[in-house]
């Protein structure tokens, strides 16, 4: 059987080691020889190994998409408009679909889904969500039995990596970033990791397969990780805490769903404070089987190539067997209610640019519900907060930031 | 289709209820009804519910492997030999079989596998190890392109009930346990949890799957639990550690299987630490995934039922699609070499009898490598050594004990 690889970066290299030089277990099994015959990529000089006498780079995605002898191709190629429409192209032409591309699946996530079944062939993206942590398989399995109704996740492993940093080195966020730049654990355009726009679309689409609905990308209200800085770390830390970043979702009353993703403190003392550098973890609850939780690396060349591999794998079994599988149903009309469900105590620090700045804060922030806790500090000023909702702290500090932008704020997890 | 049930405790009550009367979402994808016709108890007077018209309970186990209209059988008696025996009985008669007995698979696991497959049948025992964790499923999944070479996990959930207990409490060993017996999280005979079968049978299911060969439980090196005191933990917390109670397995040289099941400490600030109370946790590390880890309740009704009923609409879903799974070879010879690969530096507390006590148990402690950290109360002595292979530590303690019988050790994980 004939695999196509769309993209031979450092995952393509990866599903490549596994597939054509039989690198780990995959060939042990297989009744039949598989192996990747074409390589897409827009530098025509790419080499494959030289032992590797079958495998061809092309340049002309249509060498590829016209080529009845390739069963699956497995899209990698990054970005969103070109993978897009090559993944849309190799369905339309009956070919099984393997991707990692969290932006494409949750933009496209329906229509996708949809064509895959009006051509009769497979779509898979386990590695689109966790990197090797096999969550989508085990999401559909506990489906089968429970009604999932909250998901949380520490899912990017550039953030991350740049929070333990930062907790390691009690560096500065600028530098850690530049840092993880350096070493390849961030790239030159950094905005999806530390916008939370990775994370949404992670949990965007968990979310989407958990609750039966379409939950997009735009639905979730997230909150960037920028503001934080070397002080916020140590404060959290001597309060007892350790900063992370969440993407969380709830599905409330059937069809209401919230979704959020933000910084967040949580004790030392938990499993989740206890995430890191790459690594991810990804919690779901359901009303049979309670919690489970999922660990193991969020990115990375051979961690994700396993899942690739595996859900190619999965694709091969399916034609020896001549089954097919049953996609969830996403058309379930949900109401997306972005994050006033979510509440609890507040660590806020802000930097003071003016003697009346002191004043205008206090009196913002006695609106809070309960008894606050305050530390000030030179210029600047520390809160610790009674339980609030999470929608009338964001007002309130959108409020507040017109006046005083240099400021970080994060939900205490008890 | 129908299923039967042998045993009506705990689990299968769960079971029952999923099944029988709807809970959860079990029925919502099947395309013929699904229900359990027959159920084996003991007692005949036990009831289903009133609701259900379909079902009986019956007294005579031929009832049901005699029955051509039962197709799964599903095996909660608990115990061994007559578990043993039905499970055997109803694979003999073309029954499908979903068994959560860790004593069983563990036992006659190579013998039970060959019978379903020359039967033609499947057997399925997700919930025998980790309870509602769908370990099984993803160890074998992993497997099809990683070699698995170590295994560790926090398997019991009575010993880790009763660790986080003394934790909470201050409290000892002998009081916690019999907290643990009065809400029935633990059995009136605990020896299988406090000397560590119970986890020692589910490490040896997981190694025989991930290592290829037979591990049995006599293969691994275990030590119980019951030695610890309240004086222990707390020390253990002043070191910045907590108790657990660790299953741990490696396979090295691809033959050679080091196994050990023993109290051991790990940093509070670490993910195994904050596995609390009922909750059980799997670490697997593939050469290509690296470190996966699987939380969720180990015990307990509706998880457990909820792996079973997983297991038995896998079976469902087999017939409806007419193929049957290849099961993993365990014939592979391996060397079980016990705990002397495990290593690092240990906590041990004894309590002194005698004044000459301290001088014996200083000259043995002296050959330990490293120089070691002694603290002495009263009559209490505590040690931190420093770096010592396992199995010389346990010859080391075994000559202490010879005098002085009232210690405690763990090693110390970093």
């Amino acid at each position: 059987m004939n695999i196509a690889l769309l993209g031979f970066g450092t995952i393509g290299t990866g599903v490549y080691e596994l597939i054509n030089l039989n690198k780990g277990r995959f060939a042990d099994n297989l009744e039949e020889p598989v192996v990747i015959t074409k390589i897409l990529d827009k530098d025509p000089n790419k080499k494959v190994d030289p032992s590797d006498h079958i495998c061809q780079i092309v340049t002309d995605p249509e060498l590829i998409m016209k080529d009845p002898d390739i069963t699956i191709v497995i899209a990698l190629l990054g970005g969103m408009d070109f993978e897009y429409k090559m993944i849309k192209a190799a369905l339309e032409n009956g070919k099984h679909v393997v991707t990692a591309s969290k932006a494409v699946i949750s933009e496209y996530f329906e229509e996708l889904v949809t064509l895959a079944q009006k051509n009769n062939v497979i779509l898979r993206y386990e590695a689109a969500v966790g990197g090797g942590i096999p969550i989508i398989a085990s999401l559909k399995e506990e489906l089968k039995i429970n009604r999932i109704n909250e998901i949380k996740g520490i899912l990017n492993g550039t953030t991350n990596f740049i929070l333990s940093k930062m907790t390691e080195n009690a560096a500065d966020f600028g530098d850690t970033l530049k840092l993880a730049q350096s070493i390849g654990f961030a790239e030159a355009d950094p905005t999806a990791d530390i916008e939370g726009y990775d994370v949404s679309r992670k949990l965007s689409i968990l979310s989407t397969l958990a609750y039966g609905g379409v939950v997009r990308d735009e639905d979730v209200k997230k909150r960037g990780l920028a503001d934080i800085r070397a002080i916020d770390i140590e404060m959290a830390g001597d309060m007892g805490y350790n900063v992370k970043y969440l993407g969380h979702s709830k599905l409330i009353d059937k069809d209401k769903v919230y979704t959020t993703v933000e910084p967040v403190l949580f004790p030392k003392e938990s499993m989740m404070s206890n995430v890191n550098s790459e690594f991810n973890i990804i919690s779901i609850a359901g009303d049979i089987i309670g919690e489970l939780q999922f660990y193991g690396k969020g990115a990375g060349k051979d961690a994700t190539a396993n899942a690739v591999v595996g859900d190619a794998l999965y694709i091969i079994n399916c034609m020896k067997e001549g089954t097919y599988p049953s996609y969830l149903p996403m058309d379930k009309p949900l109401q997306k209610l972005g994050n006033s469900v979510f509440e609890g105590r507040y660590y806020l620090r802000a930097n003071l640019k003016k003697e009346e700045d002191l004043e205008f804060i206090m009196k913002i922030m006695d609106q809070v519900n309960g008894r606050s806790h305050i530390i000030i500090s030179d210029k600047t000023i520390f809160f610790n907060t009674g339980e609030v909702h999470a929608d009338s702290f964001d007002d309130m500090v959108t409020e507040i930031k017109k006046k005083v932008p240099d400021l970080f704020y994060a939900r205490i997890y008890e």
